[in-house]
């Protein structure tokens, strides 16, 4: 991709506390200033924040990881939200790298929240008009979204990085099934063999991956996992 | 007030984990059972919460203060109220003894967020029917509410309390004039003098009082402030 | 379970045409009339709807399969429930026993639609306030509907269907691995051994099923699938 | 009216698949491309659909008759805006040449649905942020819709047919009162003397005209009907 | 009717300052006493209405009609549910005997309000839950309300009332012939002859009828119009 | 300021009855023309208001001060917004200069409205994107908008006035210590001294000013309130 330059005086970038340094790279990547955001907090713990840059009639864009800790990140970036929608920016747009709640997705039990879903709710009652994240834990999560929102994918990075190294009598190897498909349609692109763990959660933090399914695996001097 | 006792089948009653105890009296005051709620943690720092009682056509009542940490409170009481509104409530009440984004009620420097207001519309957007608070910070805050709001007031213990106390040469003092018109109502109904103080914030946690207006004040053996 | 007779004066029990056998099961179950639902046609193929009994202030339920014609009875649920909704209905329950859209879940492609979140959105805006429906083909199409939804399983019913029956020497065979994990449990539940096939998606219509993963296959005389 | 080119990079025209014909005649007439919609179907009945076209910041018309089979056209259509605006088209209009639920306008027996007000919802619920359509049944029903919405004359096409013609001896008669006084307008316009019959409705698809009243009938070689 | 008595502990009944002897009349009707409310104003001429009575999780009734000062009366009404909204009534039934904005119904000439919708919208968002008006100037307003809306009819009081005198020789006369089709049903029921008169508008204020059709008018002697 | 130019056919300036002296004011300032607006009254009371330029795809501004008749002014200005969105205007905006309803911004007294609250919402139904007015009358009921608003202030004004005359032995007064806060900030701009009256409301029209406070006043011999 060639560098666009955005004209910036159109356009308005901050970031959250979250990972800065991030927010600048993309920032540098697209030509664009990073503004000033002020995030300070009351002795009763309340965030105050304040955006540096006049926003009236911008493209506004804001860079938050719902990353640890969550709950501070994500009321972090609500406020953001509320300050462009306040000030009149023209659009509002909430880029998220890691969604974090992605992962609360369905009732498996009863009486517990979809927190994908509130917390894509609670994105758009704060101002945010346009939602960019990385693919999600799984591709329904896109529904719950009402705002246009944009899954994006890192395959062009890694396909990047891979192909400029030596993949001869390498193999991709996915933990378990349920991302068979997708590594599959990967492998394809890079012209590699493929096989699937058979992957077992043992708790929150724990997995067991209990042998390989596939005949190409025994042989192979790189496995790519 | 004599105790009423609500039929506990109609009603649910939770605690978030900014203050079991007060939840546990004020269930016990109502003769209600303090039903049970699951707060426990993802690895990825996400919020993992059950509500442990049927809640379907009940009135449901949370209870939860936005006391520090003041987010993570805040998430707790929203995906609550969300479990409730989806788990097929017919009312959800969010009591919130300590409403502390009331102090965010206004935009004294650009860009920044009338926070309190911004909770409002997140509780609306996360399921709550009715909302209760001590009576907040400005009185106009009320107004941020769109769903019935109730703000309490702590006048009618405090009166209970002083009542049973000697306040002969007492008199009322209020820090500053901001609250010198309610504090002269409280004064009146325990029929003692009042005085205002003339209060300068110097700073988030530090005020003076640089004197006190009022021709009352000599002589008087007891202050209440 | 118990025969629980409602109250039929409280409720009002309608079907669409999509099933109504089962829609008069289901109110005989219940031990309610199934009310009348009079469906015409004007010449330029609008449907004309009308409910047969007063709906004011009751709870009132909508049996209707999103199965064939799909538009044509979703566009008569739509109108049924504007129907109740406007002529005062306390409650208006949706009971979708076959949600077809269920299956178009995610986007893997540019400019589709997400059509079961598009579906959820309609049913709400034509008034529903409450949604039932079998279990969706995914658990996360749950999080699409922003009113309280109970998606119903059959378990129960297979369980005391199969469990009147000889299953010794059975074996539970799974289609494919996506639903290994819930066949799993209700295995277990049955107290029978498991395997799982190799499920391969040729068309829309066209699946093969190549080879079983499961050591307990040979020997079994029964095989659920 | 001379033709004026609309930039084509800032406009997606689509079609559903009503009338592919007209709606080519009118991207010729502004000219613009006629963008591409893929309309197939999965075994299950569910429509699906894809775009064909980037319309991200885009001016998106989507052009669909109501006509029959009505509720398959309604869906394409309502699928077709959700897509539009789930890709971050800038404004979504939605043409509907024959918008045919606007003769359910009204509540003439108890339990029905004033189904063009329904439909008006559906559209706003699936994105249009624009409606324009012939004139509506009665012209109440533009109040239906709480979008900008255009009810659109073929009057200046007639106008400019019958101009073309010889109208001496000529008159307008209307089939009944109900249009008297549009059709007294256009008669006036075209400078011909009118009559209106006296229609009377007998059915859904038969109506009896039973004389005329106008004392300028006879003698008139030309009747526009 | 036989009169029914409303448990007066579960309604409050409210009247605008537009017509309090009707509403002390419906709440008569009813065996509901009227209860009060005060309507001042302040020196800027703002309103300032009081409710007299609790009305959580009561239904609440409140009686205004659209007549003259017609802003003032819906500013009013707009205020009185907004109040009885925020004070916690289970639902809030807005009785507008006269609906003055009915014939504000359609888009005549360009860059007009459909005043009609408007304040149909403007009612729901003060807090209206279910509206009840005499029926409509046309009867597709109905349609302009997304809250359950009943129009009411007049027409039994008054067949009651002319059942009670000597109609031989009546015949019903509509002054002209949009009205012709439910005078010809209300001319049914009475059992007498009809006929219309030919309306035309001079002027807002001003009609001349010129001229009857029906064939029966001729020797009747009581013409009731 | 210089005198920046808007181009005028990307803008609309319209103005209500309450003060189109100003409103032409304003458009003069801005060098656009001020726009016809028709508004003339029904009958029965109705306004029948008409904007008198094309406003597609514009952008418009409605000048209009909630001044007496309040009621009046405020139905013309709802009307105004509604018409404009409804013609398909880009933005809406509402320049509301008096906005009187500010000071109803509170309950302090049961069963009352937040009529600033209320009225916020009602533009914001009517059709408004955007408000600007001048400072409320507390600074929280600029949090009673969802819309972005900007409250003006009138500051620079009086600075430009008082700096062109000779303020040598002047002193600011300040009727109360509620506003005591900002005329500091005032004063210290103006480099005066400052003193605050101690203001007593005695009624909605009477105030009594119990002596100054501030060592200053004594020897000023010009005192600006």
């Amino acid at each position: 991709m060639t560098k666009s330059t955005i004209p910036s005086d159109k356009v308005r970038f901050f970031s959250g506390s979250s990972n800065p340094a991030l927010a600048a790279s993309i920032a540098a990547e697209l030509g664009v200033p990073l503004d000033n955001t002020q995030i300070t907090r009351f002795s009763n713990d309340n965030l105050y924040i304040q955006l540096g840059a006049t926003v009236r009639y911008r493209r506004v864009y804001i860079v938050q990881s719902l990353s640890q800790p969550v709950n501070e990140h994500l009321m972090e970036l609500l406020m953001m939200l509320d300050i462009a929608r306040g000030a009149a920016a023209a659009e509002v747009h909430a880029i998220i790298p890691y969604y974090s709640f992605a992962r609360s997705d369905k009732k498996d039990a009863p009486r517990i929240s979809i927190t994908a879903r509130l917390v894509a709710d609670l994105l758009k009652t704060a101002g945010a008009t346009h939602v960019m994240s990385m693919i999600f834990h799984s591709p329904q999560v896109h529904g719950f979204f009402s705002l246009p929102t944009d899954p994006l994918s890192s395959w062009i990075v890694l396909k990047q990085y891979l192909e400029a190294h030596d993949l001869s009598d390498g193999i991709l190897v996915t933990p378990d099934m349920g991302q068979a498909k997708s590594a599959a349609r990967f492998a394809n692109v890079l012209r590699l063999p493929i096989a699937a763990g058979n992957k077992e959660r043992i708790s929150d933090t724990e997995v067991a991956i209990r042998g390989l399914v596939g005949n190409q695996v025994r042989g192979h001097k790189r496995a790519l996992i």
